[in-house]
């Protein structure tokens, strides 16, 4: 899976990859991963990639310009899946994060200021994505988090004890708790069933807890399993 | 605001939040960012944080006294949200944002394995808290969305041209396109009304393309605010 991000800001980048799973990813060649700086792209002698809006009002507007220059330098096709990262895309989940890993190609555009010029959107853009509902400085960390949420489930990334078959939403449920040594810590101890090496009777437990939490926490999650 | 995050992995944080708005806010004393070490409090002289479950069954779970010690170590008031980033958390949004705001200090644990033991939840975390629907490799990626996303509505930390007034969300509306110079690229045209000057019309246009966006992409946010 080739990767490509376009950012203002290449710098926010160095750090977050450069441990654990995704940074394994890399070095092993399951994920090809390219920052490109947006403002290499520019065409004007400041470097600069935004402007007023039309129409007026607060806040700046990213050029079209520079996004252009810089997709069409990356180059893609029809299996390439160019997403601008925007708190007003549709809502990134696990089962469009499994969609991604059947492209072999993303293009990631990330957003700053007000917005970025709507023909960028119109021309290049496959995908409006958001990570939530709420809103942050820049496209950059919810590009980040694109790009780990899909490494992670690309065949061969996870190792065995990182196994995600098991994960919150692969089945409808969320977590049942863990429990670790010691078996008892500041007056805490772990529940008898984990400790009875009756296996039948830690599943069942697992699993009642699992129905639990998720009616507790998240009901939606029991109705739409109910649905399908 | 003092933010402090436990990890096992500080390095990510280092270039995140070298630029940008983030990085004025902390360096104007709008925040505090300590990001602590987990492995600096094992009890282990191989720096261990992670052991098998009870119970059985893949992956680890993370050690309860290294968070203990970390967290008693930071030290916590009744008026400090003590969060613990996972998949199972309540849904973070742009209101829980807001509610944060009303706190001085946060201390955000980052989740790896499979898991935290659960009694690290149940002696210390008044909140669980899921940036979104989808697995991540551990719970710094989510962590830093949340520094950012808090930070950015502190008081004082945007400037008037990055006003966030008019950010999505705030009125339960996606925001309108965008278009900045040239009027004319590569054969695509600016809407006629934002260049008219007729401030009546441009509003009129803008308000319709939110409702039209918002309907088209997010409907339960149109219905959430008809609820209001």
């Amino acid at each position: 899976m080739k990767i490509d991000v376009i950012t203002i800001f290449p710098e926010m980048f160095k750090s977050p990859f450069s441990q654990s799973i995704i940074k394994r990813a890399i070095e092993e060649n399951y994920v090809e991963l390219i920052i490109h700086d947006l403002r290499d792209y520019s065409l004007d002698k400041h470097n600069k990639v935004d402007d007023y809006p039309y129409g007026g009002g607060a806040g700046m507007v990213m050029k079209p310009e520079p996004f252009f220059r810089c997709i069409e330098d990356i180059g893609f096709d029809d299996n390439t899946e160019i997403i601008f990262m925007t708190p007003t895309g549709q809502q990134f989940n696990q089962q469009v994060c499994h969609e991604f890993t059947q492209k072999n190609h993303m293009i990631l555009l990330c957003g700053h200021y007000e917005g970025v010029d709507q023909r960028v959107i119109d021309r290049f853009v496959t995908k409006e994505l958001s990570i939530g509902d709420y809103v942050l400085t820049g496209g950059e960390l919810p590009a980040m988090v694109v790009v780990d949420a899909v490494a992670r489930v690309i065949p061969g990334v996870l190792r065995k004890e990182e196994s995600y078959l098991k994960d919150s939403f692969q089945d409808g449920l969320l977590e049942h708790p863990h429990y670790t040594r010691p078996m008892e810590y500041c007056g805490m101890k772990v529940p008898d069933v984990l400790l009875s090496g009756n296996h039948g009777e830690i599943r069942k437990w697992r699993e009642n807890k699992s129905v639990e939490i998720t009616q507790k926490k998240r009901p939606d999650l029991v109705r739409t399993k109910k649905d399908l």
